[in-house]
């Protein structure tokens, strides 16, 4: 007996990752709630992201212009290229500020499993950007996972026969994380990875 | 360096109950990238709802008609009333259509804590209802916790005076629950309330 309109947008909302059937009916009844207060600036801000959002063609951030701010900003070392999996990546890194290069999105792990092959990623395009000669370094910042680490290797291998030189971020016990509650395999990483001090 | 369209829909989205600032990244990403197949059926299912929905100025229910569909309805039973505390609260019960009569919907409960006295709830108009004499018995179907039961006990004292029938759903162990896992308040009230078998 609920409104077919509110069951059509619970159903969508139910949709949208990490929300279940239930919270998407919290989150119905708070927009039919705030009609007057939410709802309107709500309609209108995915309406702007409709018109102006697109995938960027140089590096596939997502952004209001095409090339994106980063890779049309003067500020940013066109010098150094980041190679990240997905946009939620290239955001987490841009949260911490720490680098100031430009990017590329892979769009994806390689993976044997899920049939996903080189040429299912966006891994040419990376491979045409570099013979521009521009790019001094690539950082691969993908996952520590087994996928992202066969990806690791395979566009590592791909990029030294063009004589950029290749990093991948560290793996180790993250900041705050204490021996006994870390997996033997962090551990066993952070040994062999050790550094002198 | 997000684009400033994707940040006002990250902070709305964040706005919604149950989203932290980390899924609503999440959901946003996941919007802009079903652009082509999502965003468009979601716009429009807000939009319906915005022009269509309302409060019914009956039971407080919300729906596309006013008078809801409830309260129109000739299939259900309009000698029982059940007052609940929030739309939510018609929804579960409407999902379990145990229940055949009509609603009338609180928002919220008596709390001194709060400052919500009887002039902030739809009490008033539940007892206008009732001087109709169409209704026979009101259901109390509200929270279990102190302010819900405070009042249960402010509307079962109004209502008394009027003659109707009034009664509250049972308290006790919940169906499937193990009495091991259960709070004293839960196990105290069910011995209380046993029953002959």
């Amino acid at each position: 007996m609920i409104g077919s309109e509110i069951e059509q947008l619970i159903k969508l909302l139910s949709r949208l990752p990490g929300l279940g059937p239930r919270s998407a009916r919290r989150v119905a009844l708070y927009i039919v709630k705030k009609k007057d207060s939410f709802l309107g600036q709500f309609i209108k801000a995915l309406k702007e992201v409709e018109e102006v959002v697109s995938i960027c063609s140089i590096c596939g951030n997502y952004d209001s212009q095409n090339p994106c701010h980063i890779c049309t900003s003067h500020k940013r070392d066109s010098s150094m290229l980041c190679v990240v999996q997905d946009v939620a990546d290239l955001w987490a890194m841009e949260r911490t500020s720490v680098y100031n290069g430009k990017y590329h999105v892979l769009g994806g792990n390689l993976s044997a499993l899920d049939g996903i092959g080189p040429d299912d990623l966006n891994i040419e395009n990376l491979v045409k950007r570099l013979s521009s000669g521009e790019i001094k370094e690539v950082i691969l910042a993908l996952s520590a996972t087994v996928e992202g680490q066969i990806t690791v290797h395979y566009i590592a291998d791909r990029i030294k026969k063009t004589g950029v030189k290749v990093s991948g971020i560290a793996h180790g016990v993250p900041v705050g994380g204490e021996l006994d509650y870390l997996d033997d395999g962090t551990i066993q990483t952070a040994i062999n990875a050790r550094r002198e001090i």
